[in-house]
């Protein structure tokens, strides 16, 4: 594997740009005399970025997997949506967790890491991160809404198992972490110094809010299933595997997966984003250039 | 950040090793004209090793929190231990779970991290790896046994919650790791590229089963204080959060913030082992370092 760190002087850019260096070595081929030399060097150079859109697909996939899943059990099994204090309201509370702590979530996470996104400006991609972990973090807030509603209707108190306090956790951390991620990664004053010291945290703190929402998502399905499915009223109990319990445990089968892989993606450092490019390097404002 | 990969030329091994560069460092101001000038350059170099113990010792002290809390819970709330197939045998699961498949495993993980181990050879913190994770399993297949004997005992069937599909996956995908750690890290028969090619596999499977060791647990201590705290025969409900209910969640909380402290280790490159020195880029079989 290629070992190159992002501000390594012993890497030129084309080394880490593989899908940069092999259009550029397409287009010289042209005028080469020798296009077939450099053939098997541009296909070595090619396979972390098929492998990567492998991933990619894989995450995309099981992320589309894991919402059809919840909204399958919920609308199914579950009897549907309302927003009246019911049994129904609680139903949005699996599918926007799930939707936003974990899916979006995840995607948000991985956008970066697409080398077609590499050799464009990062500011549009950084404004396409920041929304679609703010449309992430309103659905997952709206979801945590809806179980707070509908446990207050039903006299229930809130916030008294290991999975409420790990699932508050997860949210507010993400809360935090989108709004220092704001402030010092897109608001004009924040400066580079900052910028390169946050960086760090706020890659390692999103992959910590990922682990604390599989282990809030994986707790929640398990205690669902053994509140509804107790075998009374002629219905199968959880221990039998019943259909329903069937299709909640693939949603955590799918869950944990869609995690390891976004884990993975985040984790392996040739799918990073170069930084050592002037443009990344440089401290530009957000302001400054949207005036350009 | 120092951003030094392991196998970047450009990086000497003294940039990657703080601490041995800093003795050098130490050694030579003694006969240096230049001593104070040094000085500030050491301690920045010894900044990132004073960070590491800090949080090494975090995951030292989290980790014996775990094995403390879990041992008190099931010894002085769960009626402490048997192997008669009663629920005393039951209390043995998540006792020697938390303390194999997350503490020992986690410490086991992050042994390599240890700057002191650096200017080592390597084989002997190879050994006390393999040693280490080898306990953890066995430790954790104990643990399943006793779950599985005390199911059998009582006639409840066996892995049907998504909670024992999540723990079965982490200690079965545990062992494979172990036996293909075993087989590609120490037998002598395992070329070099092989080991290339299976090292990061291994740190990112590694990584991986501590996440679905953490989902594990927190569903576990999740589902078990739902089951004994139901508030019935003068007892509080869980809803209540009586006193064994805020240990199990404790419990919860130390044992997901050991898993981010331990994943944090894991994902700090410049915390890595340098993998450039000869001694670990040369293959050096097991048997034939054995017999030097």
């Amino acid at each position: 594997m290629q070992q190159c760190g992002p501000s390594s002087p012993s890497c030129s850019t084309s080394d880490r740009l593989p899908l940069c260096s092999l259009n550029t070595a397409a287009r010289g081929s042209e005028t080469s005399a020798e296009p077939q030399k450099r053939e098997p060097a541009d296909l070595s150079r090619m396979r972390p970025i098929v492998i990567f859109y492998g991933f990619y697909l894989l995450c995309f996939v099981l992320g589309v997997a894991c919402v059809v899943c919840v909204c399958l059990w919920n609308s199914k099994w579950r009897g549907g949506f309302a927003w009246d204090g019911s049994s129904l309201q609680f139903n949005w509370h699996p599918v926007l967790m799930v939707t936003g702590l974990v899916v979006l979530y995840g995607n948000g996470a991985v956008l970066y890491r697409i080398p077609l996104t590499w050799g464009q400006n990062k500011l549009p991609w950084k404004l396409l991160h920041a929304a679609l972990m703010l449309l992430a973090l309103v659905l997952s807030i709206v979801g945590l809404c809806a179980v707070f509603d509908f446990h207050n209707a039903q006299n229930t108190p809130n916030l008294y198992s290991i999975h409420s306090w790990i699932g508050i956790a997860a949210t507010a951390l993400f809360a935090m972490q989108w709004v220092a991620g704001m402030a010092g990664f897109l608001l004009p004053c924040s400066p580079i110094s900052l910028r390169k010291r946050l960086k760090p945290m706020h890659v390692w703190l999103g992959g910590s809010i990922l682990t604390l929402s599989i282990a809030a998502c994986i707790s929640g399905i398990n205690e669902k299933l053994f509140f509804v499915l107790k075998g009374i009223n002629m219905t199968q109990p959880y221990s039998a595997l019943p259909p329903e319990a069937l299709l909640g445990n693939s949603l955590g089968v799918l869950i944990v997966a869609f995690g390891l892989v976004v884990l993975k993606i985040l984790s392996t450092r040739e799918w990073q984003r170069p930084d050592s490019r002037p443009e990344d390097m440089a401290y530009t404002p957000l302001l400054q250039e949207e005036n350009e």
